[in-house]
């Protein structure tokens, strides 16, 4: 039998153990902490009665998202963006992928003349703080949705399936699911890919680290992320549950 | 037997329940979630090689801090403060505070040509964020400054003494201690103190929100808060005994 | 007998010399320069009929307070804070203090739907420039308040009672009364005291810059603050009859 | 016979007019106009002898984007980013992808401790802007080095192989190369694909702009995608040529 | 017969040629690239239905410019505006006067409550940009103008006469016309001249680089001024009519 | 015999009473409060023995300069730069042309390589600020140079000559020497003129605030401006003689 080649000692298609905890604070609308193995990251939804200027009056809701990482989530102090006075470019980029992820989920118009703003801030990070972020902040968003409905705010649900994230890569020449830290920064690819309960694609961002990658490896990466999002997905609905 | 006149049933001269919990991220030299009731703050000590440009050379260390509040760690909403651009006044005038309150019990010589980061990040608020964050920044700061001399970096612990701090104010006529949200916002008068553990003060700054305040309410505040503070080091203690 | 243990030659309790010049400039609706000694504070209030958007249309005034300090107010050239864009922490966290002070003492239904702002710049600093900000704007405010009245534009007077503030410190082991620079860069600690004519606390800011300080020695310090506003305060009263 | 789906009249896998205009203007090193159909991108290659602070004395060279677009390149006038004083999170992705894109086929040690910037400016703009800017980066790029290597600074190629870039959507249903701004603007999924000459992926940035996209779907707009490439990357070719 | 004394061999009273290709790009109501020799200069004319806040209401529109320079438009690279998330002092004197200027042939209230906006955007740079921006702008605002009265959005031409630039200065001792960067780079003045059709001046913006102008100098340089706006504007009525 | 024309009822080539207060402040190596009637403006001088990065290791020193106006020096208010966080255009145009005239009348290579930075703030407002800031910061120039080489810190003196400045315009179609305000808002062009003591021009800056001047309109300020800078040389001396 041979060695592992993940160093978590993972088989290459198994995800970290991944946990969602609802409720985590106790002022939005939904707070959930979601774990990808050592990776933590807080996704709060927020709600507020009014929409950015461009809808207002349309009759339509608005979903956005915000993405930080506390200075010290990783393994040497990034400076604060707060005190930089901007956001990185990766910060920006993070955060649109999150804002339009979760938007294809949602029905505008029965969400009403309402912004929910999913903040996801990273406490520690291991690798796929932005997957992360994607599949705990839809939790959080079906929970501020269902405070809304129990306030009898919105008859209609606005939500509609299910939307999760997972990255894939080739490390050491080998198609694996769900990157930590030790892969990531080792790696040749490394894809994120987005998508909804129903096997369809929201978003894939592929990146070539070191040599391009192949057709074939890249159809690989999109069958481990097709099983991995399902997996996902059967979490999501389990915590909900819960 | 009267009515308790606090909202939460506390007697005037109570703290709320304080916990530190050590080791709650794995990357920074020193990690610490603190709680004071539902106020819960991170506090992290990173320790870098180098110091900022007017103590180059000079054999010295530094210790400095930054705060920081999550968008939805309170009740409404607030702008991203790396959003926005900038930190208000509000939070550099508390970063500032932390900084020379903890500088306070740092021979900054022993700990030679490094820098001391404490992030102090709220993820819940509700009220007293300033004074929790000095109290578990203190205990990050000695975890960190322990790593570096298990490591033998350092020799001589550059900690002398403890610190901590807790509110006092004026609550429905009534002196109090470690004023919750709800008493914050509707008080006459709000205290903050830091002390160190021979009983020093090092800090007190204290506003009349309401009503000026006489200097007899100021002696019944101190008061408080000596015995405030001396018990918020022993439990400080217990943690790092712990 | 003893030499004096100021560099100056003051005794502990003493004052420097007070001067308040009312109409130094000839746009404002109240313009005082105030003279703490070698300290120089342009102080102006300025009358606008509008009020910040959180205030609108509740039939309220506000007063607020920036402060600044020239390049050269000081013995080496300071960066100006336009070029750098932004303002320091020391800047932001001294004008909300100014701010907040004067807001004790004025009555803001009163006021009406306007803001007075008071912008106290420095032109020469010499230790306890916010101190003297604030005992200036005071009559720089009362001077734009009297010429709302003399327009009719308002029928009861908003101002209530005055406000003053003084810094009291311990240098080299002695309690002492409003500290110049010499003492202030040398003193174990330093504390801004803000009173109204009432004798009632407004604002207390206490620092150790060097050991923690005595419940003895802030119970000495207070003593010394008291009897300072309250010559402040006359001061005041002789400069407005003037 | 049908008619045409697309409103250009193009078929599925038809790539718009595309020219090189090299030497566009003098002073760069590497100065190429590149249009895609209406689109129009000057692309300078600069070379600076000096690298980012992470990479002095390592012997290595790097090369980085710039993004902007006038003005008014489009339909309607978009505030000027240095009047707004700060880039969008749109041009800080795009400017990341270009770079990330020619970094991959330059060997940075071969080109020693310099720095070539590519500058892609959007003069007008119809769709594709990216990936016009990629390609047109790529002949620039050429271009610079071969002056580098005419003045005998560096002896080997640091070019390896050539990049080119296209999008690929679902227009109306049907999979679609190189979407002009009608179509773009139309869409149901929008996917930019940056490949080298070996046909190996570099980056591929796929969104759904309405529904989910399937995986046959993903399928068809690579094979688009190849096809494109090659064809861009002969016109490369030819263009260097001339 | 002497040597030329200027590098271009121009006489001292030449201009360079100058051309205006209108129409250069097309979404733009005016576009004009403008060349006086090597320096070349997008110019666009944008028109909005909406003024600055203090003119709303008043049936009065606006004109107003931006300047901005490619990076890679002069010799060496400048680092983007964009990108240092600021305008220089050089950029914002630049676009006051081209506003200022274009101003001076425009009737506001014909315009009604419009904005135009002029984006001068350097191509390429060798000199006189500044110049060559205000020329190109003239034409691009009444073709803009134009396309509003074809469209009958207004009924009365806002623009009265013509308005060009150019500049002067004294080369190696003798008065010189339209000076190209070599000459600007080495002379003793330059002086930036706006003047309309009928012989009036608009702007006179002249700099003693090296060594003071005296009076008769200053007169030969607006008597070259003279000659050379009206060339300029005999050039702009041939374009116009082209 | 005629009304006078001017509000002032000055003649037509009448400067305001102009003084000069040296030593104004205490600390700068130069501090002078200037006065042209009512408009006051403090120029210090300040010494700092080191160099902007561009001049480091050459031997030369620079001069440059830095302009504000107290928020209300002015008839309404005007925002705090520093808060807004920006220098507008009008400021840094100001603080340039302030810069470059102080820099034609000193020899760099004599100053060594210091930095003279010359902070001209105005206290209060009433028209020919920037005029006013030009002859003030050569008295506080020559004062900080005297002070330098009365240290012995430099041998040769390194001011050549003198530096004044005055504006002249057009007010009701006459010609006028040091518009005040309300001449200002109200004329139809605005010169202002730098020269030395040679009668030499450094800067001429006109701006056609109506109508546009014209060449006869022009000779006849020109003649104006030579004047009062020829008395304004004859104040600074008797100035720096007293």
């Amino acid at each position: 039998m041979s060695d592992p080649i993940r160093p978590s000692g993972r088989t290459p298609g198994q995800l970290r153990n991944v946990s969602f905890q609802r409720g985590f604070t106790r002022h939005a609308e939904g707070s959930v902490l979601v774990t990808f193995g050592d990776t933590r990251v807080l996704c709060t939804a927020s709600v507020e009665n009014r929409v950015p200027g461009f809808l207002r009056g349309k009759g339509e809701g608005w979903v956005t998202a915000e993405y930080g990482m506390l200075p010290r989530a990783t393994n040497t102090r990034n400076d604060r963006e707060a005190t930089r006075g901007k956001q990185s470019g990766r910060t920006l980029e993070i955060q649109r992928l999150i804002g339009r992820s979760l938007r294809a989920c949602v029905d505008r118009r029965a969400l009403g003349e309402r912004t929910i703003t999913l903040d996801c801030d990273v406490l520690q990070a291991d690798g796929g703080t932005r997957t992360a972020a994607i599949t705990g902040a839809y939790v959080a968003l079906v929970d501020a949705v269902a405070k809304l409905r129990g306030r009898g705010e919105i008859s209609r649900d606005p939500v509609h399936g299910a939307i999760a994230a997972v990255s894939v890569g080739i490390y050491k020449g080998v198609p694996v699911l769900d990157l930590d830290y030790a892969e990531d920064s080792d790696c040749d690819t490394d894809m994120n890919v987005v998508m909804n309960d129903g096997g369809g694609f929201i978003e894939v961002q592929g990146t070539a680290e070191g040599h391009a990658f192949r057709r074939s490896e890249m159809d690989a990466m999109m069958q481990l992320a097709e099983t991995g999002v399902a997996e996902l997905v059967a979490l999501q609905r389990a915590a909900l549950a819960g």
